[in-house]
């Protein structure tokens, strides 16, 4: 029976799963780090570049995000499942945050965006200008793009694992992610724009490129305020017509998620990442009265599915590419890790008027590129703009930044910061 | 970005999750039946055959098991979510068991599955014999074992929802349909050899086709024994060797649910269904210490989950198909309900010495096909045995004998049934 095929997925998800408990296990108990880096690294370990290469099997463990994404000769279910588990991950974070915290947040948060993306892109932009020169202005965009994406995945598990969600810190570097998400499109769409007219050697319409930009910033603003505004202002009517009506079967949080998926799709209509339609969605549930039972209910699938997704992402990383550009792969690492440092530090500390160790906290927590870093560069290579070699170093930036953040982030959590409120459980023991 | 593609499977999961839960909500609201009716027939009504065939779209809503598995030219991501969810689902059901019950029901559950299977197989052989004489032996094998499937997952729900899965009839169904499954694999390596053989107008060897049937029972039993005295005697070790490592970090739960899907898949090396590992697993952990704590965090999972799985299995009903042979869909329909309730009937009454109720419950828990009878059809189909009428009648065989079971069980759970020990709570509010 051909159906044999389908249960060699079972055993691809199991095996994923396994390793990434096996690896958050080891993590946690022998080098005290947080376990979502452990399944980082079994993800580095059984991907199809490595320990999973030596198994020669068409599915199991054999699958790398930016071959299937960019080629899309079959579907990966694997890819796919990964987008379910981070969907979850963000639509639980919303729910988690304190909403009017979040608004007060909003203008450090969006300040703390700008600058995490202007210091990385000027950066990235000059040290490939330099170190690259041959490669040409539509690969030094290219690079200080790749340099300008977060992660909110990576900082947010950390910050749930440490109970630390809902601290003033945690919540702008929430609120500078997603806006972040917001920049980093309307940054991409640029750069394609003026790389492909570069490399066809026809003239660069720069009005045209800047309105396109604009058009796309205004709509994934609009939209983003649009979904928080009906949450915040709107929360009886959610509970009266949308949740109501399941409460008598008990499966208001199960249909809650359901709407977060069915919104976490609806914001990539125009461009967004589908993790801030789930984080939104997750915060539009977070000013009801059944906030309690929505979040006890799915946090339990989160916390089975959202280990998938890391691990997965790990796998995502060929090792082999790493060595292609290894003295800029460094050189543009310290350059990202600074630049977003820099870059949201500062609005943090004056406009937002936060402490030494709470700035520092909001910086490092923007610094992993995680999978947002990955699929600009695979854009670029695909787009020709870069080629193997800044590739390998843009995939190094996004796995190192991302491995580095928990550890760079451990010591000022342990510093007992004087206005940060923690009201959440740690998440630790229930994980 | 072509990644976009990918953000359209969570529509696709999302639109199929909100479908189920509303199915199940109407169903239970309005008609008073189980949630897992409206969830199936949410299901066949946005199937790509019905209202689905109107969206336009290659991954909204478009697919159907039986041209995916077999045809195998693009895996099927939303199958393979639906085998985790049912994997998820049996898993759990496994927990809920009471473990001591289930060995003391060992030998009526295997007279259940054994009359549950000669009754069906005899009525579809010999009524297709008359009805479509120009089929040929192959093709009236083919429908008999068609006839002879039971899909554990729909009466389990119901069992669950109502709150009985722990009762006498609920631990002999289980029984009946684990040993079903296994009795089922051997009758359609039976068929497929003596198909291929008659096909090709080649010697039926006889003596090899019965070896090998023989020899599929046997590791199968063998396989399923092992795992069940494992959990049943070995629980302490589990417990001290498997579990408790990961006591300190809380993810006990998980790990288990992991192990669930990997004895899932290891159990399909042998030939057996995903899910009688699935559940064997549960079993396994059924007797262990930790048993409320991984049932506490696990059902949530396959509450949100299992809808899924019954909304998918609707959408792989070709409405149209269902008219191909009517009056033989008719006729084969009563005698996979009569042949089904009097072969569980009759053991359940005279070797478990249940009282009429009871035995009852058994009977017409054992008779819906579900997926299976839809996958042995589909080999019918493929191997040339049965033509696209009989292949429509096995289809609706599956169907309806899926969607009456609920109605038909409801009555007979309303009269007090006097050795029935209802412990489990019912799930209907928490689901």
């Amino acid at each position: 029976m051909e159906i044999g095929i389908y249960f060699k997925f079972l055993l691809t998800f199991g095996l994923i799963l396994l390793a990434a408990r096996i690896g958050g296990e080891l993590f946690e108990r022998y080098l005290k780090q947080p376990p979502v880096l452990g399944e980082l690294v079994a993800g580095i370990i059984i991907s199809p570049f490595a320990l999973g290469g030596l198994i020669n099997d068409p599915i199991i463990l054999h699958f790398a995000t930016i071959q299937g994404a960019f080629g899309l000769h079959e579907f990966n279910v694997m890819e796919v499942i990964s987008e379910i588990a981070v969907v979850t991950l963000l639509f639980v974070a919303g729910i988690e945050t304190d909403v009017g915290a979040f608004l007060k947040q909003g203008i450090t948060g969006a300040l703390v965006a700008v600058g995490g993306v202007i210091f990385p892109f000027i950066f990235g932009y000059f040290i490939t200008m330099w170190l690259a020169p041959e490669t040409g202005i539509a690969g030094w965009l290219f690079v200080g793009a790749t340099l300008t994406a977060t992660s909110i995945g990576v900082t947010i598990r950390i910050l749930m694992e440490m109970g630390k969600l809902q601290t003033q810190a945690g919540t702008i570097i929430l609120v500078g992610a997603v806006i972040d998400d917001i920049i980093g499109i309307v940054i991409l769409s640029i750069v394609v724009g003026i790389g492909t007219a570069v490399k066809a050697g026809s003239e660069l319409n720069m009005v045209h490129v800047g309105l396109d930009a604009l058009k796309i910033l205004a709509i994934g603003l609009a939209v983003w305020f649009a979904l928080l505004i009906i949450g915040v202002k709107l929360n009886r009517y959610i509970s009266r017509f949308i949740l109501n009506p399941f409460k008598r079967s008990g499966t208001i949080p199960i249909f809650a998620l359901i709407i977060g998926f069915i919104i976490a799709y609806l914001v990539t209509l125009v461009g967004l990442h589908p993790v801030v339609g789930a984080y939104v969605a997750g915060l539009m549930f977070a000013a009801t009265d059944e906030r309690e039972d929505i979040l006890d209910k799915t946090r339990p699938i989160m916390l089975f599915l959202a280990p998938f997704f890391f691990c997965y992402l790990g796998m995502q990383v060929d090792m082999r590419l790493l060595w292609g550009g290894a003295i800029i792969a460094v050189i543009l690492t310290i350059a990202a890790v600074l630049g977003k440092i820099t870059g949201c530090y500062i609005p943090a500390r004056f406009a937002g008027k936060m402490n030494h160790t709470e700035s520092m906290i909001v910086g490092i927590g923007m610094v992993p590129r995680g999978e947002v870093g990955l699929i600009i560069a695979g854009a670029g290579l695909l787009a020709g703009a870069i080629g193997r070699d800044l590739f390998g170093a843009a995939v190094a930036v996004s796995v190192i930044t991302t491995l580095i953040t928990p550890a760079m982030l451990k010591p000022f959590f342990k510093i007992p910061a004087k206005s940060a409120k923690s009201t959440g459980k740690p998440l630790q023991q229930e994980e």
